[in-house]
């Protein structure tokens, strides 16, 4: 019997992404694919790269036939799983957010800079924060998943084995942050026009970014205390993969940090810690749910530097959720996740 | 038992593109993957998005181990197929040319195009020229297969329908074509610089290109008469990809030319006709083994317009060179190439 | 006294493209630039390259402010300038048209492909086609010029020389054209984001574009007879550059077609033909008024090549603007056109 | 009388850019090009974009026509200014290095950093550090000029505010900086081929780079005192343009930040401040001399973070080294350096 799933908000680039994935997914049967501007279409008149690969129509997003499935994904705007979840959980179905309405756990937090109210903050606390390498454990066991967001996955692998053995100064945590612009959606707006995106690079949002309180939280969990990170997002002109560099002052006698972060990740089946003096290129991951980690330390400087990357849509996104999706149902956690990085 | 694989030249763009397919491939073992210029690095080295996905060194080509292989692939330079053929195949072994060396019958063309003298023009006979979608059935029986260049599989596709049915003016073909750079191979040349091909698209070799003689004796073969054709290679600002903008006089009473094409690759697991009024974005098949066609007649016009994709690397070489290795070894013609387009 | 200058649509790609030139123009005053959507802001604080360089607000679209310019530019969507500019004319202002309103001479024609009615017949017959190589002498004279489309500025002159020589097949004439995407305006679109139009290419509008007629008109008007011309316009995945594929049935005994372009076009300051054998990129013409050509005929075939480069914005915009407001007003032609394209 | 100019090393990057600017500088001529490998070619020849613009031929780089120049630039690999600078001075002649033979004081620190024995080491002493916002007055008086280095030019030009004025803790600079792919020069190398470099980002010699040392010596003469910076270099998938995102801990009691940049730019004509919460495009000082910085405090942070953005070629190269040849001379400083930055 395969897994029954739906997705609601299948037309955005992470909805996309799910089927890309889940299309050669052994065990899985896609069977609703919700989307409120293109509801009757043919998945694959939308997004012709499944021409011959999928007999789909996108559908309206009716709890009903969503509570037929086994498990739901939620690839949709934020604040919109939070209102479907409740029913949905209550009738026996698995519910995993792409979104950011259960990552956070600190409700005036989360609306301050989501800027609505919370209709559901018990369900927050209940929630599991689907990063496998810290929660896989929980994970297993969980009804209702928030996936991480896409810088919170970069940064928080990266900083994680330094965080987690006491190495670091948490008082003055640098996290200078580059996406690709997929990382923005599928929306009409001027700013991330090609005209306006390509041959072009900025830094955004540096009063505040939603993600900085994520990254924070997972990363206060690891130390136990306050930690203060500055966290700068960059937009880069290339559609997929993130490269977070991290900078943080190393305490005295820290030990081997290339086997420390080997050692912390060496039975991850996603992430690889590169060889030492390697640079990882955003393009080594993409198309793929791994994460590559390179770590630094300069001669005569007390400063370690971590070099991490992933793809945005796949591990910042819909493979992290096939790969909630797989532990919670006991499969092969890299069931179709093996997909090869698209090089060159 | 699986297929032993060798792989020659495994660090050119199509040598890297058959190990990202094969990997996946279930019946297929690689066995040798040689380079000259990085023998005794590991390929992961080199290729870090191989990194925890392929455990193998790159080697000398020594003809011993490559015989030990059911199959040898041939990703090199033009010329160097041609000097190990004879051997490999005296000893039992398929071989596939990614290059050009066994594509044209003619040998005193090939000479003049490819500026070398032919050492075994008696293996050019013999050979069989690797479109599927023309000489399946000659394919699995063959012993050694010429796999056809990106430009031609691109442009023999969309033209085919309307020549094998005599429906155009063979006396005034026209085929203007734009390729991804990555066509231009791994190659320290200034000319392919992103400094130097980004931001920019250009036509070259206006006057004659080498793949001209190559799709000529397809259309050639199709028509059963002589074909003149004026063959235009652009070079566009992006790493993959194809699209042929093909141009006929179409014959008085030719039917409808939607119908006919559909008809024809109705079979076709790796061709797709797209619904009339569509426009294939070379996207749609980027990283997979499939071409989209759309066929269109501009209204009081006598020209027909035929838009062609692929990817250049796949169905364009490393994907196409597989499909032949599963029709010779009896073998799902789909399997290991159900890989979906990578989008966005 | 300085020409004072309106800018009508100024948060357009051709609006900013007027400033950037008109900027560095010795003998203009910049008055007035329009902008509904901006009022009232600094036009540095919409366009950060012009901080430092430009003083200077968005208004609304005023007509009395904008009568006392000498010149207006409208770079506004197709049916803006048609409603104002029968009341500049009256008051003595000089109107240049970048948009569409006043290229086509049959009503008609422009009614069924614009998908509006036309206000101001009449002031179409009186408006002079701004593509001062075939017009100059009259432009001099005008008050009212409407400026050619980027694809009709390089298919025009690309296809001028060998139309006025009666040298080529007029029943077949192929242009297939590929542009940047800054082509398709400064618009919140879906298909227009980086993540939908990077690293893919594809062609549009095949059954038939608003360009076809405008270009029609023009080969027709030098032919002196019907003409049918098939246009396939492409996005490339760059910003700016216009690469026209011209091809043509050459007629016996034509003679060198290399010299005859050349003395075409000898006296003309924007136009460069290359020498003999050249393939020109679209970066050789960026951010400059230049048109640059190259001919070639193939080896042993009657079809003859012409490729046709420009830059979208100014040669196929604003430079070309630029260049009728300094014939209409007696200035030197180039004044403010030296700009050197921009090379990587 | 006009400023004789030649320009050694003309076929790199900077080398084309000096003839980009000088081409439209009133009071230059432009009397010698050298290029070894395209002796005897014209320019326009080897590089299109110059076609009907530039009447020059590349020429041997001989000491006596050279002499006979007011002024050599040195668009050169690093080592080579150093062999002919002597000889030049020594016949009256100014020269600008656009590389690094004289940037830094000690020459041991060069020699470890560049790999090779200096030539001159008391010429060093002599040359002036060309960064007009540091180092006018000696410009002025100068005849041999240093070019400062891309990255550099813009890490000093956003740090010194906070140093000079003493507002940071000089222990811990961090310095991210992103830069286009022609900062890599036009070199036949597979690591910068558009297939190896587009749609992938990546940080490089994080364990050292050639600019640190440059940046410190900078830094420290500003703070009169030790600094100790971590710089992080990175390749970004484009052609032009450098992002510094820098950072440091502020002392408490600062002041407005704001304003002590604004004051301390305020006179100068290349350098702008944005006003409070921008955040510079690399693209809006495209193709000019321009510096844009713009400083942020996140809030409940005694992290400062400076945004600092220039054209590598020009700000970077080319225009900086023009900036100093004007100053030298005793022109307006901006001649030839009003080009608006190209947008989009």
């Amino acid at each position: 019997m395969k897994i029954k799933v739906g997705i609601v908000g299948g037309t955005g680039y992470t909805g996309v992404e799910l089927l890309r994935i889940l299309v050669n997914h052994s065990q899985v049967e896609i069977c609703v694919v919700t989307s409120r501007s293109d509801t009757g279409k043919r998945v694959d008149s939308v997004y012709p790269n499944f021409f011959g690969l999928l007999d789909l129509l996108f559908s309206e997003p009716e709890i009903d036939r969503l509570a037929e499935c086994d498990v739901v994904f939620f690839a949709t705007p934020n604040g919109t799983a939070m209102l479907m979840a409740r029913e949905l959980l209550d009738r026996g179905v698995k519910v995993i957010d792409l979104a950011a309405d259960f990552r956070i756990k600190n409700i005036e937090v989360w609306e301050k800079w989501y800027g609505q109210k919370h209709v559901c903050p018990e369900l927050v606390a209940e929630a599991v924060y689907g990063l496998p390498e810290v929660n896989r454990d929980k994970i297993k066991k969980a009804t209702l998943i928030a996936c991480p967001g896409c810088y919170p996955t970069s940064v928080q692998l990266g900083f994680l084995p330094l965080i987690e053995n006491g190495l670091i100064d948490l008082g003055h945590l640098i996290a200078d942050v580059k996406s690709g612009v997929s990382g923005a959606g599928r929306k009409a707006q001027v700013g991330i026009l090609m005209s306006e995106t390509g041959e072009s690079f900025k830094a955004y949002s540096v009063a505040g970014h939603r993600h900085l309180p994520e990254i924070s939280q997972g990363l206060e969990q690891a130390a136990g205390c306050d930690v203060h990170l500055t966290f700068v997002p960059h937009l880069t002109p290339m559609i997929r993969g993130i490269h977070a560099t991290l900078y943080a002052k190393i305490n005295k006698g820290s030990g081997d940090l290339q086997e420390i972060f080997e050692h912390r990740y060496a039975d991850e089946p996603f992430v690889d810690v590169l060889p030492r003096g390697n640079h990882p290129d955003t393009r080594n991951v993409r198309g793929s749910n791994r994460c590559q980690i390179a770590v630094h330390q300069p001669e005569n400087s007390d400063t370690v530097v971590v070099l991490s990357v992933i793809d945005n849509l796949v591990k910042g996104a819909a493979g992290q959720a096939v790969q909630n999706m797989n532990l919670i149902f006991g499969l092969d956690e890299k069931m179709a996740l093996g997909i090869v990085p698209l090089y060159p």
